[in-house]
């Protein structure tokens, strides 16, 4: 169960609102690398955790304090859509300051649909999308695609920080950068806790690699055309991570037949031509014989 | 540019169609966890590719093998899909065996929208969606990334792998299984070459760090309200990963304001007691009585 | 910001598991009638909150219980896909019991993708969409707004009732069910301290009346064709609800002009016809005889 | 069944054309508050409709009058992004005034994939989403989300108006408006119908009050933490909006269990160490004892 | 403007209810080869339409009869999941018949979202997407785009006729069939009066061909590896359709560079190593060891 | 399988990178009429092609194209969005150059998500969508779906065309539009293999005419109200393009009945008046008697 208090983790503050820095913020909001999403995915690992109790505490507590990131940036948005600021004034120079605001690299919907307040959407207004919502009940995988949401999330709030001079905004991007820097940490804790590369590779650890091709397990397979220099690094030499095998260079080469599909059943409704081979006009095709 | 020779990478065989196995196997088309995400992501990274050469290519040769494996998949697909086998006759006993096959588990749009093969969806027939091409520009994000993605696609395939009893599809996972082995390590790879956690982490390392708020950046902020338990582990204790802080366990505390928002502006046409919060309590409604 | 304490806001319990419903319980996660919207829609309605602060503490207050609601569902979805149940045992029967439970009328997702917890989805597998986070700056708007998603929502859990005969269900949905009775009057309330009808029509009522076309501001407009009866009621007599006019009657009829666009562009590239006009009527085309 | 008559409902004049109206414009079309929303919504609902047929009809007409309404929006549309006009001639200063018009705040996608037409998307382009077609069989429900559909179109309608000084365009807007006003009493009327709060609360009012848990359905649950102040109002006090029962205000307070789901089942593919809770690098998990 | 009679175009009627059915037939109401994609489709592109009136009339009225058949298959959706049935009481047999129509292969959203009527969603559930409605500008692209709709619409009608033995069910279909055979043909008889092939080709013949690289404008590019074979047809000889050039089949080989982007700029916050190039290789990675 | 070799088809120079151009660019990339669209949806025809085995080489080899017009595109972003250019050094006036550069009407997502450099994405930034890949298993409307996409692309490119100055880029769109030429008339000629008109019509061609209800084949439906001018045209009169029939007008009338639904089922939770129509206030419905 959920509380709240109605207070800001950090301050946020707006000297000079920007309209443009409103839908600029909405990528960190609703974005893909935002803080709904991260919300959400802790949230729901932490609902569907098996396993010892403590990831599902430690998921809950941070998935929580996202909510608190999310009602920053929604007020930050909002703060920034406001009232007379040099911004707007600079634009009251054109006919209507508003049309500028809204329409002159701002988010129109921010007005029209919110009346000047944040969205559940992306900075190009696409709308937050559940898929990626990442909870796939295995504490690894979920701990990459953690690290992974807070790696481009720091991205993104450093991003930001190059796309405001405001000291308010500033400040606020400091705190969220410091605390993308804890949790893309705090994920990888996990990792070591559960032994490292060694304790989780492959994932998941728990199928039986016997099961498994190993044959083509370390292969770096390489598909360019003859002529085309493969690229060399870690990967194509040395022992594997998971402390099993040696990685090695493999040229690609197909294992496997020309597929060859049954005809379409009369049900597909295919064209004719396709069941018989007949009947084309003015053609002899031999493929099929 | 790209080439293809018509051969599967590895062989796809089919002893007896199973149309619910061909809904499974879309999760790994078009699926979050699936090829053509993998495949895609690859090659956006590739052409998107700033710095060392060699990772621009090393991301190529691998965007373009994931290619084949969507090839081999849809192969799949279709066969399972495909005319009288002991599925089909079981099936046969009801009125209709083609409703049975189509409607009684499977997904009726390989049949109505594709006449008995794959589409470009997941396992519940929703589209895939290039939001889930993640290409960050930043080298270590994008290969925490990639191996988020290997991981859930492991785990997505052993668990096909249970769904069927299909010797020729056990072939062909144990092959994709064995290959999203060798990828997970490979993308891990690159973060050794990096200088693992020291040399990458926090994620970018190009921010300078004396820019963040210090203070927060290695606190657990535990949420919990009074009388909870803070989950303890590696987060809560220890130096950071990135080696220049320690971890620390901090209860939860705003150290921001209430936000309070100015007024809605005249033109955002809010209620007119948002605007004058005359009349608003203690209203009686008679309208309804 | 936000805390949690780890338990229920009410006893979920599953007697016999049932992937099934585990299934429709999804609608009630991410659906559009679902807890991820109301509580989305709730605190962004709050963050966004201008005007009297009352109603942003409100909308934060239960935007934060449905949180709660959300930790319910998923916890609920998680143990019906659980363990050795008199489901899965009848299942057993069938030759893979897994394949049963999960593809004869399941969400293959949430194995496939959760191993065997909710996914941020809907009964479909469709993922949840934030567009139906509906924040519009208008109070009115807003509540009516809310007053709709309870309103389909508890439809929904109604509707999910009759699914179960799990008796931990049953008691779980009586709970939220009387829940969404609350929040229904709740926002219902707000409108009549608004002053009911006559204090919120139109909406909104910051738009100056004698703006709009008062011409037309009460017409029901009757779009049958000739001889098709006009359905009557109380929308087509009485005083208008707002208290500002009266009801009519009035039989469709255009008062615009027929639509005559310009020529296409030439930078717009339409075929050279649309911008000629030559050559286009009884045209005899011999490419294809 | 359907018919035309070719001529637009009420008159679209376009003055100065201008991309950047046109883009804003998308929103009434194709977004969320759009018209093609509340016409496949009431036509739907139409579709569907079980019980007494006026209310059938009603529907019917008012969706057919909103295909008109897309039909003008669609024109306006064209209409600005047409010609020689004060605003292409002002971008006409800039070296490619094309760019300008199309790239300077206008939609792209209107001459890039439309050849400067409208778009069945919204004003960030995100194409109309069917989810939003709301039709519940309930009837209250479905006139609640009317009302809702019409008060957010008409605060869009009444923001649109702000962002034009073109009086043909004022002048179309001042239609919508109107009906919009019209739209919201019509639904409004038929929760009159049916007996106003006490006839159709708790929606839907056909199940029996008796299976919800009654002890929590007036109650106000306030989740804030201890020294927060409740916001009181008409949903802490006073005679339930249905009259079967009395507002108050309750303190939130877990009634349910900390949840603890199973292990996960093997074939879910978690970690081992999810499993068994041995072999954690260095880490006593005492959570699991 | 747009008017209904409230009759349907061809009788419908079920005797048979088939919840399965109905889920299939959802598909030609929101599905991409749906009535609601060619309606809207033909309606946006009436009003669009630039050039010779009499295209826009005859767009209005295909588009309008659409409406038509979005309404018969609606109310199909709606009978099919009627009352008491023998598919039904077959049903009943199982210990919850409601259960078994809904969730045994029927689209559960029909009963939870809509209350057994139709949504705005194809047979997985998936809402309507507006980005289907092309509408190109260009009355060629725009006709084949047509032909396409109404192909792979009569192939969805087709197989839907092969999933019901109701006679109803059938005799709606042979109605729909029938129509989609004469949609085809009307659009391909616009192109006819364009001039055919060599009146249309390439589409847009605005353009003019000079600007374009002739050279590789009739070149069947051969993407194959050495070894195999190019498949030849109409395509790598003779004229080309558009009577101004030679097909021919060409070996693809690049004519293009490798590509070489610039560095990340600093502040796109790429890795540091991405910027330095240094440090990168045969790096020892101890953080995880 | 697939192969690379690391070139480009063709060169891409950018002279004066242009961040506008680059977000129109993504259109072509990541919209509905781009690359992404034709290239899966080539494949997954060939993937899925049964019957002669040279269409689904020929669809395979012009696929695997399409990979490398991706690669073109995503090159031509990433270079637009680069360095010290004329376009930036003008922007450079503003304040902040940045910002200029990614809010003044690019995409910010670009910068934001990417680093500059391309997303799998359009030009509104609407993710790209994998239901627009049609492979509907007959050959005849698959043909005309592509001869659809190169007709929208190539169109779309000729608009490209138009919204640049840059040599470079206008020399590598004469490239692309050259074989979007050649990739229409392709497909063009399959049908023309297939015998044209009377070979393909009515698609599928498999379907038993004599099942069609053959008395609507051939009609123009005429939807207009009395007094609108039917569209007269080829498809008014002559014979029909499959040969089989002959075109003719007739005016829309219905041929089926009202439709009337049962009432709802108890389990579907209308409102009560729903099932009784009793009790409605002060409302006698006489229509349900």
């Amino acid at each position: 169960m959920f509380y709240y208090d109605g207070k800001l983790q950090y301050p946020v503050r707006v000297e000079t609102p920007d309209p443009r820095f409103a839908r600029a913020l909405q990528q960190a909001i609703g974005g893909v690398e935002g803080e709904m999403r991260v919300c959400l995915q802790y949230l729901f690992q932490a609902f569907g955790a098996r396993g010892p109790k403590k990831y599902r505490d430690m998921l809950l507590a941070t998935g929580t304090e996202e909510i608190a990131h999310i009602e920053m940036l929604a007020t930050a948005v909002a703060m920034n859509l406001e009232g007379a600021s040099s911004t707007m004034q600079e634009a009251a120079a054109k006919a209507n300051p508003l049309v500028e605001a809204v329409m002159g690299g701002g988010d129109p919907r921010q007005y029209l649909s919110a009346g000047m307040a944040a969205l559940a959407s992306d900075a190009n207004g696409v709308p937050f999308d559940g898929s990626h919502v990442y909870a796939s009940g295995n504490l690894a995988a979920d701990m990459y695609s953690n690290v992974t949401a807070e790696a481009t999330g720091r991205a993104l709030a450093c991003r930001l920080f190059e796309l405001t001079d405001d000291p308010g905004m500033k400040d606020m991007l400091r705190f969220l950068i410091a605390r993308d820097t804890m949790h893309q940490q705090q994920w990888l804790a996990v990792i070591e806790e559960l032994g490292g590369h060694q304790g989780t590779l492959p994932i998941p650890n728990s199928f039986p690699v016997k099961e498994e091709l190993r044959d083509v397990s370390y292969d770096y397979v390489f598909t360019g055309i003859e002529g085309v220099q493969p690229p060399q690094g870690r990967w194509t030499q040395g022992p594997s991570l998971d402390g099993m095998g040696e990685f090695r260079l493999v040229a690609a080469q197909p294992m496997g037949q020309e597929p060859m599909l049954a005809p379409p059943m009369p049900q597909a409704y295919a064209e004719t031509q396709q069941m018989t081979g007949a009947g084309m006009s003015g053609t002899k095709d031999e493929s099929l014989s």
